[in-house]
């Protein structure tokens, strides 16, 4: 009966129904899906699937975000839900390390500029597809995450299904097939992290699921309990699971509500030594200091102890590098990890000015630095709740600041800055087709 | 190592070194494939599909075999794969519960239209990628399939990234990557069994394993270990396996080779009774009849005893209207298995005659048939191996008249009829663009 449940659960909630704070959250959900995806779309994997969707001759239906090309509604989710983790900048539910726009956000986007929706649909539709899947991934965790799973796109590919049933206006027979036939595709595997198949899953999971509502709609049956049942989903992928998280307290308890934004562009545990070198920077001068030591739970070093990245991406994995860009430069966004920086003299200096010192008291969240000044002074400073974090979540003007320097490699400058406005006002978008092409 | 391994041994495996026995193997496997979905192309779940690739503006560059409508490449290779498996009357490899052909061929008539390749060509990558995905299974069976995975789709995804990798002409490194897209991709719940997204698995593995291909060839990256890795597939799929299954005696068994073909359109456990009701109609006037006793393995009971099916597809779980309707007509094809045929009051009379004894001594492979007739006499009829089964294979003729018999209801006649001559010559054919198209 969960399945049957969540169907019920998501046709009879009403837009009306969903709180204010969920609703702005999920505007500004969809405001940082954006601009990563923007920001991602000239990576070169976004070259090859554009190139093979021209072998494929694929029709002109769908926007690409932060591009010129055209392409047809499932060719254009997988491709916007791709570039959306390139940068692994994206959302993050942190009790799940769920991203729950990356699959719901291309489908909502595709099917509202397909069928000319407005700005109150899709915004419904997602909020209501990002509840499912993070509802799931809840059941499902930390067994089914353990076990190699990548749980947003195993438990994406229903919130896609969902949030496009619902714009669909499936009924309840037709969407528990569509999640039949999306959890029969439900698929992703962690061994394929660290390469360009990582943020393929949230782009395949969007399109399975799409394709799911979008066969459900004409009729194709499928299984009606794919959650619950003996060889359904949670049985065959999750070890360990508790079901009934799928459905309890609904409409009370928002899970999207707890979904948080990365100022900066990488792992979640580098954040406070982030903080800290920002804050440090203010206080001293370069030329004055001796060292900065750094006293981190252990998990960060495990995670993060690269001592000479020799890529951008590597550099994401070095707290030395980061911590000393961050110092130098007073960010860290996508634009200090490049393969230049890691190598550049000057950041390389000051990598050997970052010291790291292991500490179980710390919690990952906490960082304490301490700058040791050439004249034997030192500054010391403690971060307890990383910005970012729920207990210190980025701001509106951070989160806008984030999406302006992510899109501003883009050349079309009226339509990405016509975005902030759009999105931030999404219940008063009339037309999607006219927003994706930068009006409204 | 194993996947490294069965990539060099798939591209150094030449045409020439394939016995001809396994050759010969592989053309009877496509043409069966052929006509089960040439049978199964007007079913209304392709309806469906093929109206879903209308709303995508689909270009017309590959065939749909058995209709007249053209469609992209991905888009070809999952309707083919959909229809092939729709009647359940295609190719197994019986130690897996395998249906080999239905992932790849698709792939290989498809990429081989699509780039105007010959048939050794298409031959060879059939070939290669079914022997690849057969032993992957070996591998993960039983522990595998018992936990729910549809074993046919979730390791067809790499028979199919296979085929296609080799027809690509990928080199070493980028076949492995193929290899990674495709294993992540990898999916297919036995929970849908009974309904329309049981045949949708081996299309969509074979979409999931030539966009796998596609995307390796322009240089997208992924693990080069994906079946052996700590959370690839084996580990994450399959509670126990022996991967050393994969490569061992590489070149010298053959599992394509213990491929087998269904005479009759229904599970394999009723196949004994089918040959003997064929057999006793024969022997007896149905007017003489008083009953036909069946003594059968208590598997063949607990699968297929439903005492009063409503439908023709309900029909293939009835081993009472399997027996009368084979006795009446002396054939079990997938055209005795319609709605009307299951309230045809001279088959439901028939029913009433057959009598089914279980018996341990059985094997389910066997079956001990007695007419007993209105004078009291009897006559015993035994099977020991059924057609079809490894022991008793299907001749050439049984599959050529299979594949008229299911190809009769498709109205291009010259078509289907010439590709009976072609696919049992396809080392000759030239090219598969006109093949595809009727010509050859």
């Amino acid at each position: 009966m969960v399945t049957k449940e969540l169907v019920s659960n998501c046709l009879t909630t009403s837009f009306d129904q969903i709180p204010d704070e969920v609703k702005i959250h999920g505007k500004l959900s969809l405001l940082n899906w954006l601009g990563v995806t923007i920001g991602a779309a000239r990576d070169s994997s976004i070259d090859m699937l554009v190139d093979l969707s021209k072998e494929l001759q694929s029709a002109e239906q769908v926007s690409l975000y932060g591009r010129e090309e055209k392409v047809d509604l499932l060719m254009g989710v997988l491709i916007n839900g791709t570039a959306s983790h390139i940068f692994d900048y994206d959302d993050t539910h942190l009790d799940t390390i769920h991203h729950p726009s990356g699959p719901v956000a291309p489908v909502v986007l595709a099917l509202g500029e397909h069928l000319d929706l407005s700005g109150e649909e899709i915004l419904h539709a997602f909020i209501l597809g990002c509840e499912a899947e993070l509802r799931i991934a809840n059941a499902v965790y930390p067994s089914h995450y353990q076990l190699g799973w990548h749980i947003t796109s195993t438990t994406g590919v229903f919130g896609a299904a969902i949030a496009a049933g619902i714009l669909l206006k499936l009924d309840e027979e037709r969407l528990s097939w569509a999640l039949g036939i999306a959890g029969t595709q439900s698929s992703g595997l962690r061994e394929v992290f660290g390469t360009m198949t990582k943020p393929f899953h949230p782009g395949k999971a969007a399109q399975n699921g799409l394709l799911a509502a979008l066969l459900a709609k004409r009729g194709f049956t499928s299984s009606n309990e794919i959650l619950e049942a003996k060889r359904g989903f949670a049985n065959v992928l999750a070890p360990e699971h508790d079901l009934s998280k799928v459905n309890s307290d609904w409409g009370v308890e928002w899970e999207l509500a707890k979904n948080s934004f990365k100022p900066y562009a990488c792992g979640i545990v580098l954040h406070p030594s982030i903080d800290a070198c920002i804050h440090l920077k203010q206080e001293v001068n370069e030329e004055d200091l001796e060292y900065i030591e750094l006293k981190v739970n252990p998990y960060v070093l495990e995670l993060t102890g690269k001592q000479n990245p020799q890529t951008g991406l590597e550099g994401k994995f070095s707290i030395y590098f980061t911590a000393a860009v961050s110092f130098l430069k007073g960010e860290a966004s996508e634009k200090q990890y490049t393969d230049e920086n890691v190598k550049d003299h000057t950041i390389n200096n000051m990598m050997k000015k970052i010291r790291v010192v292991v500490d179980d008291e710390m919690k990952e969240e906490e960082v304490l630095a301490k700058a040791v000044l050439h004249d034997g002074t030192s500054i010391v400073y403690k971060v307890q709740h990383a910005k970012g974090s729920l207990g210190n979540p980025m701001t509106l003007e951070d989160i806008i600041s984030k999406f302006k320097g992510l899109a501003s490699g883009w050349s079309y400058e009226s339509v990405r800055d016509g975005y902030i406005d759009s999105f931030l006002n999404l219940e008063s978008v009339t037309s999607v087709k006219e927003l994706a092409r930068g009006g409204n």
